[in-house]
């Protein structure tokens, strides 16, 4: 599990007054951002030069509870799954300070060659990081 | 089914140049927006005035096909399931012209009383805007 | 004079309850983008085809009243200036309805060839939009 | 002057594959957030809490070189001026590393009461945070 704690912005509300719901989806990429930073040149080298990302096929996301700004969120990143080409993510959202659970996404994505938006074999590094956050790990 | 056209924006793609997975949460939203614009005072007076709201508290989302800048996208939005407090909105999102399906949306509400965010009944506006678009209709 | 009607969106309001300053220079975008449409593929085929594109050089931005969600913005697009490579762009953002002056835009540009993001003439068509909305017209 | 460094997100790019100019105004607010820090409950509480803010009042940018995915903005703020009811933030941009200057803002902004977006007074701790930061310092 990677933990990344995550102040909610000033322009992040929404006419409600809360978090509106897309964002929670932007911290989830910016949590797998956060997950592959360990990779040499992190996610940026892998898009820009590498060429290789991670388009999500499925999402599906449960809002427990409102967030509002002066809220921060502690996001546990961990692996559901890893597949030659594809992986589920998953991110838990919870409020620091309550540990109270705020949102919860499992994110499938599949490896593609950004030139052509095809899958692709996942890179080595990849899937060892991901190997790495595997919950339950995976017996070897 | 209410139908919306949306052009992508400049701003609507990511760094592998297509658009951001979270953005097309953000269009399920305006395609709701939409919906309701023939309530009185749309669903501006909704939220503003009669302090009531819609916060999601599920998404389902698959991505079929990647957009690009100068797609336009036309998003279908029906009902799946009208309950007293909840229900349950459905957005197909095609590419204009081919009608080729690029993603699909299940977004399940509550009706909440935005001064406390807790369920409340579903004013009676709302809910016969709704079982107007309910797909397949609700036999009577 | 191009004039685009533009609702605010229920994402684009910020903690304090009206729209986040950074928004209008994102209509701003919208706007340019309204004021090429008229070119042969829009401004999407001038950015993703031709290659060129308007990178901003300076803005100058004045915010006059707030405005909330349930507003429109009624955007008046001009054009101050027209060089041989740069343009100065100006924006009008009224309130439908009453014609409030709620911010106002001056947007210089250069035109850019994105391969390499540096600076190349004006291709024919687009110095011709611009000329056409030149406030005041130059004499010929 | 105080300083907060940024990385550049995966989405705040935009069909040019350059960072979206607007992001950059957003990014003078991440970085006046950042500045407001130091004060109790930082600026959230000001916000919510107490309700006063800083809407702006004027914005003047100056981009001079393109940023992209990948890099990280060093933003350095400090204070221009300041009086009792308005000041001026400046923000400078610097690219990482390099320090190379990618864009600056200055960002006037008047205090307000948020029930009414009216002015008002400077709560003196607010007034004390930017005086510290005035750059060339205030004789005393």
């Amino acid at each position: 599990m990677v933990v990344l704690d995550r102040p909610i912005k000033f322009e992040d509300v929404d006419a409600a007054g809360i978090v509106f719901f897309a964002r929670f989806v932007s911290y989830a990429h910016e949590a797998m951002e956060h997950f592959f930073a360990t990779l040499e040149g992190g996610y940026p080298r892998l898009i820009m030069e590498r060429r290789v990302g991670l388009p999500a096929v499925h999402l599906d996301v449960d809002f427990h509870a409102p967030a509002r700004y002066g809220d921060t969120l502690r996001i546990e990143t961990s692996v559901d799954r890893v597949g030659n080409r594809s992986a589920v993510l998953r991110y838990r959202m919870r409020r620091a300070g309550t540990g109270e659970l705020v949102a919860e996404i499992a994110h499938t994505v599949v490896l593609s060659d950004l030139r052509t938006i095809r899958s692709c074999d996942m890179p080595e590094d990849v899937r060892a990081r991901r190997l790495e956050h595997l919950d339950p790990p995976k017996a070897s």
